[in-house]
């Protein structure tokens, strides 16, 4: 399984820390730049899974069948104002409060609460863990509803943000209410690992908020006042815990062992870094017409994403330069400079080689929890889902 | 016990709306200014309470001695940042970091959570309601963080506020990361009623959350558009919920009844809107000098406190006087009019003979569930206190 997670990626390594995976990494790798785009495609790519499990859009599906009912009604059981903007943020309403069709996301972390529940406890505890599924996805959108103020991003899922539409008040609120409304699900679970699951399900809020403290605090910086394990720390809390304890949520649900549960966070951490690693190389690669963003856009926002905190911190000529285009704000232009810049000096390699670690330390704590290929399938298509895309 | 608490109030109704008590009271009452004023110096008096039990002062001190600690340790378990901003907060850092003396309020919530559970169940109820009373502490203070941030606060507890001082994002991911702690607090606690807690405290939660939407919306719309009813909800919401709770969960970890719960939770909700009443009276006719706010800074501020809005639905002439001059923003001068407007309007009256009649409702219920009148003294020190202080 190791193997064939890691297939499309070069040489991983082993080393016991980041520095070390990056010095060897930046010194080493000197593929032609069309190479490396073609690595990036294979990696993006929707091909055939490596597994011969579930498809994830399967998976997807049926999580999102199973935790929608119980999702909606604890939407519904909120008072008038919170109810009705929670209500557009998922997108069952519009604006106005007349139905929509609906595009509350990829279910992710919920499918991964119910995957984790089935491969360690069969049907019956991933049936019993459907509220805590549930919490999960209210925690990632309280998340969603108060980074959005706060970073002040206009679109989410194809939508204007709540923020623009009711106020900064008003979604900073609701964001309220819905982790409230989270922990109230958990509190009320009569399931022997709901007080467990709802105290490790906050203290994950607890690292999101640091995580996306140190995110904001970070983009205010200089670029090269921010180091390579801070940035990789951030982005950890930041996207690796709350799918590592939506696994290890999913691992209590099913009565599982203390040492399973940790093996079943680090499985969704690891899975979560390698997903923002290969999101930020999308972000400086990706075709736009995949990504439905312009070329270059975290580059043109200067954004301080894990190849560029690479690039920056590699010692290399090119990594100067790419410091020089980084302390002025863009003004328009070609942004080809730039990019090269951080390809010259490794960035683009680090971030690839980084991901392939990270995906094979995913991989090594599933089998140490998860020994049977098969029982393990969801989560790994799972897994493969995550990397595979960029939104 | 009951009379004694409403001594200092004229003629207590008891009629079953809010609408019977607002029209008989703007048509009977009509005490000269002069005698207006020595009635509210009556109530903000700290004279001898009306119980012989401990004083307030000393029962407050208690409760922080309690609390403190386990406030403190909880705090200290959050993460730098987090912990930074959460410190600053409650008193115990300076921005800089540095220790300050320290004035995290008065924790009258945490108080009436000990109160209660020693109340129904004695001292030993009352030790193992310490972490549930910091949980309490915790969400009021997260409260307070996003409060601030959003009603553009500048000042709290006589220190800029955290927003002032860290920024918006900083101040809304502390609040955030406080109210997961409060229900971390509670998850990990193994007192059997805990899980039942952290359900009500998350539940409170939600209806604080509404009632500070609904406050921030009505402070939008004009003067004539907002109805008693609706701003009576409101205070109930924004002040009554979270009092309600604490001395719920302080019943809870007495092991009480289900209908002890509900009375307790109803002691605190009434007193806590005689608070607000009082405390929009001060916040008129209150003096500055004891207030430590400019006198009519509410009036001047245009709020649609409880005073003003019953002189404004009050179809007298002088609530027409007093829409028009809401109509438009204060631009200095003589407040005198608008002060005398809301008294002929008959709103001051209302909102006293209110204040008593929620005073006379929460005894009662306090009486149902706690018949020893010895054995309620700590309550009802603690309701006194709030209901007699402006800040």
């Amino acid at each position: 399984m190791t193997e064939s997670m890691t297939e499309s990626t070069t040489q991983p390594t082993h080393q016991s820390t980041t520095q070390a995976v990056t010095t060897q990494t930046l010194t080493t790798h000197s593929l032609a730049r069309e190479e490396r785009r073609s690595s990036i495609a294979t990696q993006t790519d929707s091909g055939p899974g490596p597994v011969d499990g579930p498809e994830a859009a399967v998976i997807l599906e049926g999580a999102r069948a199973m935790v929608d009912p119980e999702l909606r009604s604890a939407v519904d059981s909120l008072p008038g104002a919170m109810r009705r903007i929670a209500r557009y943020h998922f997108g069952w309403e519009h604006a106005d409060g007349s139905p929509a069709a609906g595009n509350a996301g990829k279910a992710i972390r919920p499918a991964l609460v119910l995957a984790a529940a089935a491969a360690l406890g069969g049907p019956r505890a991933q049936a019993s863990a459907v509220r805590a599924a549930a919490a999960v996805e209210l925690v990632h959108n309280f998340t969603l509803l108060h980074d959005d103020v706060m970073d002040r991003d206009t679109t989410r899922r194809h939508r204007p943000t709540a923020w623009t539409v009711f106020g900064d008040t008003d979604a900073i609120l609701a964001g309220d209410a819905l982790q409230a409304l989270a922990l109230r699900l958990l509190a009320e679970d009569p399931h022997p690992a709901s007080a467990t699951a709802a105290a490790r399900l906050a203290a994950c809020v607890v690292e999101l908020c640091e995580g996306q403290q140190a995110d904001t605090a970070m983009e205010r910086r200089g670029p090269c006042e921010v180091s390579l394990d801070e940035v990789l720390a951030m982005a950890e809390a930041k996207t690796g815990a709350l799918l590592g304890c939506a696994c290890a949520l999913g691992a209590l649900y099913a009565g599982a062992a203390a040492a399973d549960v940790e093996a079943l966070d680090a499985f969704g951490r690891e899975s979560g870094l390698a997903f923002q690693l290969i999101d930020d190389v999308i972000g400086i690669w990706g075709d736009p017409s995949r990504t439905g963003k312009p070329a270059g856009a975290d580059l043109a926002a200067r954004k301080k994403s894990l190849p560029v905190v690479a690039a920056l911190a590699s010692g290399t000529p090119a990594a100067v330069e790419l410091a020089e285009l980084y302390e002025v704000p863009y003004a328009g232009g070609d942004l080809e400079p730039t990019v090269l810049a951080v390809e010259r000096a490794g960035g683009r390699d680090w971030a690839q080689v980084q991901a392939s670690e990270r995906m094979a330390r995913a991989m090594h704590e599933l089998s140490r929890a998860i020994p049977d290929p098969e029982a393990a399938g969801g989560l790994l298509a799972l897994a493969e889902f995550v990397t595979r895309r960029s939104t």
